[in-house]
Order: structure tokens, then C-alpha cells, then sequence
């Protein structure tokens, strides 16, 4: 393989904080072949865990939302922030009661995924959750009226054919979830871990 | 279904130009219960497409990439934003072939994805290309060393499992375009279009 040196930060400029949501800063990288670039962007947004919750017959726990940074009624998955250093499956099983009143004892973790390669923006950690049941009611302080679903995957794979769950994140998540290559070698995995 | 009202922006203010590749600024926003939040963010990123290339024997090409935004060296799809007003499919092709050198005939789309729900960061537009071939050099202005492989589809999928394709954009697309129910509906759609 070819040798792929890492880019070297040589200073780095704060331009704007929303703490804490939003960090956005301006780098001076050294790249691998040497050259200096002074207006490199690094935008760091909380991560976030994204759960595929399915009930005992595998229905898929769905939220059916307006969503402001997609502009228009989406299908959704629960999904929240991680709170200062929390952990990501801790993450997930808080935001899964709060934002639906569901919970389960069978999780796993199916791998993280960063939202974008150039700024970062993000790291997704991506979590199914079997035989969910509901145990109490909604407590949420998201800022979005929803309502909740279940959906059979069959319907999920028409939605996001058809553009009905347009964030990248709850879409990547279903077809990795539901992927029978990828999710046979993410059970072989976890149960090595 | 429940009626779920769009949020109206009340006013927005920019905080942060770097055109043509960032925008951030800062709404005002009537929520769908009537609420006003006065500091809801609005992250412009482009457009960009992402393309799964195949060979006529279904390897798949990848570039292994130190990306700055993982702060790794990870295997990564074809992939570029569309530039001023450019069409999606064109810019997958005029990406393609600056990237790799390679170029397809037979080219479907296979859905829009927005990159986070809540600041937009950008709408991924993935394609795939099937029986492509080298037909000119590689002509790109990117920052980033690279090396190209093929790869068969099981490869990719350990892979995704192992954290080596780290990029959401990537292992989404690599998901979606091989999972065989999503991609049965997706050929049906583009059948019909």
C-alpha cells in the first residue's frame, strides 16, 4: 500500500462558537507533500448516536417529524446528542427513553461513522436496539412536534426510495442495519468483542 | 398521520462566509407550536455527489485518503460538490473522471440525502456507475495524496465493519447501493423515471 502521510495542523483560529453545539475554527495544515493550505475549515458539531429500535416482530421505530435543517416532514430515527463525555451507548438508551418511552435490554453498537470527511461536523454512533417495549412516557425538550411509527422494513426501504427519510444519518443507519452482508459481519464482530 | 407545520423563518442573520464553501448564520425561527427561538443555525455546505463505481466483474473503486475531517487515512468513495449550478449526474461524471480517469456509460441515481436534519451541512447525490473503464489520466486540483484500488463488495463490507471506511457519506452509499431490497426498489424507480 501506498505510503499516506497525515496532514500536520500548523495553527488553528477560532471564527465562531455556539457552545455547546457548534465550534467552528480555521486551520493552517501542512499537507502530505509539504505544501501549506492557511484557510482550511474544521467544523465541529456534537456527536450523536442513531438507533434502529425493532419491536419483538421487527417493526422499526420511526419519527415522523418536521426537521429544519432538511426544510420539509421526514421520517426519522430516534437520535440525539452525546452529553458532555457521556458514552455513546449511555447516549443511546437515554435518547431512545426520552425522546419515545421505549427501552430495551438487547443493544449492540454497529460502528461509527463520521458525518463529513473534509470538516468533520459530527461523528454518528450507530446502535441497534431489539425487542423494544414501552416502559414510560415521552420527556423530551427537543424543539420538534413528532409522531411515532412502526414500520415494517419493507415500508422503511420504499420511504427512502422514495425520499420520505431524507437525513443521510437515519438512512445510512436503516441500510446499514438492514444490510444482511454488513449486519451478518457486525454480529460476528460484537460477539468477538 | 398527525399535521406537522414547517417552522417560518422570522429573520436570519449571517455570521460566517467562506464562499463558495461555507455559510453560517443565524435564524430566528417560529416553531410549529408558535414558540420563537431566536439562535437556531443554519450551516451551508455544497452539494456534493458520491459515486459507487463498478467494474464489468463488480469490484468496486475506492481511494485510500488521508481525510483531514477523520483525522485518518480511510478508504473513501469518488465523491466532489457540484459546482456553481451544476446538475447532480453531471457533476458525478465530470468528478469520476477528474478523480480516477475512469468513465461509465450506464450511470443511475439513486436518492438525495441531506447531511444533518438540523444546519443542513450539504445534500449528498449518489449515483452508480456500472462497467466503468480507464479512458484518461487523472486531472485533479484535490489536497489529498491518493491511491486507487478495486475492490470487491465483500471487501468493502469488512471493511465498514472494521472502521476503515469511516466517512458516513461512503459507508451510506456503499449500503444503500448494494443492499439488495433498497436497490430492487431503486432500480424499479429509475425504470419508471
Amino acid at each position: 500500500m501506498k505510503p499516506l502521510k497525515p496532514w500536520q495542523v500548523v495553527s488553528s483560529r477560532e471564527i465562531y462558537s455556539a457552545p455547546p453545539w457548534i465550534h467552528l475554527s480555521r486551520q493552517t495544515v501542512r499537507l502530505s507533500d509539504g505544501r501549506v493550505v492557511d484557510d482550511y475549515h474544521k467544523i465541529q458539531l456534537l456527536d450523536f448516536a442513531v438507533i434502529v429500535a425493532q419491536t419483538a416482530n421487527g417493526d422499526i421505530l420511526v419519527e415522523r417529524q418536521y426537521r429544519h435543517g432538511l426544510g420539509r416532514v421526514a421520517l426519522m430515527l430516534p437520535a440525539g446528542a452525546l452529553q458532555n463525555g457521556e458514552d455513546a451507548m449511555a447516549a443511546a438508551k437515554r435518547e431512545l427513553l426520552e425522546e419515545t418511552g421505549y427501552a430495551s435490554d438487547v443493544w449492540n453498537f454497529l460502528g461509527k461513522f463520521t458525518a463529513n470527511a473534509n470538516y468533520g461536523c459530527g461523528t454518528m454512533h450507530l446502535f441497534a436496539a431489539r425487542g423494544v417495549r414501552k416502559i414510560s412516557t415521552i420527556n423530551s425538550d427537543d424543539l420538534e412536534e413528532m409522531e411515532i411509527l412502526f414500520m415494517p422494513p419493507d415500508e422503511l426501504f420504499t420511504a427512502i426510495c422514495k425520499g420520505d427519510m431524507s437525513a443521510l444519518s437515519s438512512a445510512a443507519a436503516i441500510a446499514l442495519a438492514t444490510h444482511p452482508e454488513i449486519s451478518r459481519l457486525q454480529k460476528i464482530s460484537s460477539s468477538k468483542a
